[in-house]
């Protein structure tokens, strides 16, 4: 079958997935857990030929350990579904509930979005966990995991496929893509897939969103500031700023530049540069360069996710000129403003324009498990849908129901009728 | 200025506006009431020339009905936007409110979308209706309307944008695009505006999408169903499909195809042809064209969105056939079930997957203002962030604030600090 057509099953099965009980949805995790269990030998055995693979194509040492895939990663990914099958159901919730009028009733209640489309890394455990997300939320879905991967999310893929179905869940309820040139068959299937969440890097994401008329859910870029303001207390900047950068620099909610009040710079720039020593490397607009060394900075570092420990440093005159830096030059991700003035702190958090606005604690603490929101799709930049980060609860929409006893239009129309709302 | 420049100004002025107390907001709605009365002549004598050259180039009647703007729809407009001033303010709610650790506390809370780029039709009045959905909700916004009512929608855009400043509005809170090859433009600026509404043909909405990085929320098509159970009575049935049919033809949740189950068809379909006389045109499928009169249905007629008096017509032998008929041919818009069995409604109801599904009612029943929402924006026949119709509460989206004490990254990661979720 080609990939038009393995997607368009998905589609076919999709409407009964949306329609199954939670208890078969928890059923089918708890299958898939014992069978990662019972199989993970075989697993290990796959992981190890793509490790061995990638040592030969000589990969970079940080994408072979993401790969690994051994049982300390086997048992989070257990523990992960376990957190699953614990939490509420997110379908068949009622939202609203009105009468329109005598026995015309109007409900609006959650269900699955229908087919998800997720593009990932080379971490065969994000397999695992979003696979996972969608049995929860009752959405098919399509997977497409990175090429080094491709052993391990193989078997990854068939155990949790043939878990699933022999608990309950209708055949085709996933597949596995497995050719990088299939990404762009996947982008032309807009009627049958809802939702596409690409994980990866800033030009791969922007390619998918100005190749497919399918909406894009996550985050193409993660330039996230920190504003030291006039009223920071100094002590608590230092730390904040370092761990903003360095915790994981890596990570999309790293802080990739610094924006310093003028009237804090003294007390904030040479302490914060001891503190970090080799640490951080610097890129230091020409004002602050009197206060802390480093390489020169450019407009381009204010637009630069660095991914790394570089941090760019620059000073504003005012809460506003900081405000504006971050919405002109920021990717509204997160951005935190340290400061000890209530109102300044309001301002600063009405007039951001992220989807997390911060104060006076690490931009690093942007993640569904941090927020208490268990396994997480990914963090949106997007303002539609899901905004920030994205665990189930972003995987479902809703519709709406009316149930009648033979009503028309016409009688409304024409007065003979009439609307009185009432909310049950 | 051109229109880039235009529309940066609009998103450079959204800030100020998503700040804004509900107060002002409220104001600025009052004054565009006060001032739409005040000008009220000389928003007909730009009418009266938009409706002169109307006759002149010959548009058709309907399109002329919809141009005319006159005393009835100035009072219709007021009255819209006191409904407006009347809502619930829909910003700063607070959705979720945790305590991450000690003095470590997470807010949800909603805020506008920031710029609304809304493309409509010769309506004027949904000019005035889409102005003050923006300015109750805090979003900039960015008008093209048609442009067969260009003078009326200069005068009514100007003294909508005078009113809103004089009333404490931020500049350039709104701006009106008056040429057609100005939306090309504005479907660039996916870096200044957040969301597009287009409300027109099919065509135009798919074109829209494909040439557009901005979001859409719409609908491109409104093929709805009428489906008639085995168990359907045939005396609610009739006027049910009559209505969904003729009530309004050439809106969006007009049926344009009617299933019927092989074991009623006998009793409904006859019955359906008298009652509808010479008000509907049948597009018959072979098998029903043995009990009612038509032209014969091809495949095409099912993918067809008439807008018109006309109703394909085909026999299915089940339910099943009826959904997967839906599912394939549909535009997941709204369609109904008439049926007196609860369980085949329940079915129906899960597995089709259209905004509104609906039992024994109207199809025509879609609709903000039958929803009891107030005034609409557009029904969306999308699945993420809002679906079927859409009022003020489509317009915003939520931000996330975290405020500290100075928390960092690192001390929950070496186990030194850890989280306790408590919901406040």
């Amino acid at each position: 079958m080609n990939v038009k057509d393995r997607i368009h099953k998905v589609r076919e099965s999709s409407f009964r997935l949306a329609s199954l009980p939670v208890q078969v949805r928890n059923d089918a995790l708890e299958a898939v857990c014992r069978s990662l269990r019972a199989k993970a030998e075989a697993v290990f055995a796959a992981n190890a030929i793509d490790l061995e693979n990638a040592e030969k194509a000589e990969l970079p040492a940080p994408i072979v350990s993401r790969l690994h895939f051994g049982d300390k990663k086997l048992a989070d990914c257990v523990a992960g579904a376990q957190d699953l099958i614990a939490m509420e159901d997110p379908l068949f919730k009622t939202l609203l509930k009105r009468e329109l009028d005598e026995d015309l009733v109007l409900t609006r209640k959650t269900c699955p979005i229908g087919v998800i489309g997720v593009i990932f890394e080379s971490r065969p455990d994000a397999l695992v966990q979003i696979a996972c997300l969608c049995i929860k939320s009752g959405n098919g879905i399509i997977l497409k995991g990175g090429s080094e991967a491709a052993k391990t999310n193989r078997i990854l893929f068939d155990v949790i496929y043939q878990a699933g179905v022999e608990a309950g869940l209708p055949e085709h309820f996933a597949e596995l893509l497995e050719d990088r040139s299939q990404i762009d068959e996947l982008l032309g299937c807009d009627e049958d897939v809802d939702l596409l969440i690409p994980r990866g890097s800033n030009a791969f994401v922007q390619y998918i969103m100005s190749n497919s008329n399918i909406p894009v859910m996550g985050h193409a870029d993660g330039i996230c500031h920190v504003y030291a303001d006039r009223a920071a207390d100094p002590e608590m900047a230092v730390p904040i700023i370092i761990d903003s950068k360095t915790q994981y620099a890596a990570a999309c909610n790293a802080a990739e530049t610094l924006l310093v009040h003028r009237d804090a710079a003294e007390a904030i720039l040479p302490a914060l540069a001891r503190a970090a020593g080799d640490e951080i490397e610097w890129r230091v607009e020409e004002e602050a360069l009197r206060l802390m060394e480093g390489e020169p900075a450019t407009e381009e570092d204010f637009r630069t996710e660095y991914l790394d420990q570089i941090l760019s440093v620059k000073i504003v005159d005012s809460l506003e000129e900081a405000i504006d830096h971050i919405n002109r030059y920021g990717s509204h991700h997160t951005d935190c403003i340290i400061t000890e003035n209530d109102e300044t702190a309001e301002k600063f958090m009405a007039l951001v324009d992220s989807a997390g606005v911060y104060r006076n604690c690490s931009t690093r603490f942007a993640d569904g498990f941090r927020y208490g929101f268990g396994a997480e799709v990914g963090i949106s930049t997007g303002k539609l849908h899901a905004r920030g980060p994205v665990g189930l609860e972003g995987l479902v929409t809703y519709k709406y129901t009316l149930e009648g006893k033979g009503q028309i239009v016409a009688d409304y129309a024409s007065g003979k009728s009439s609307f009185h709302f009432r909310d049950l």
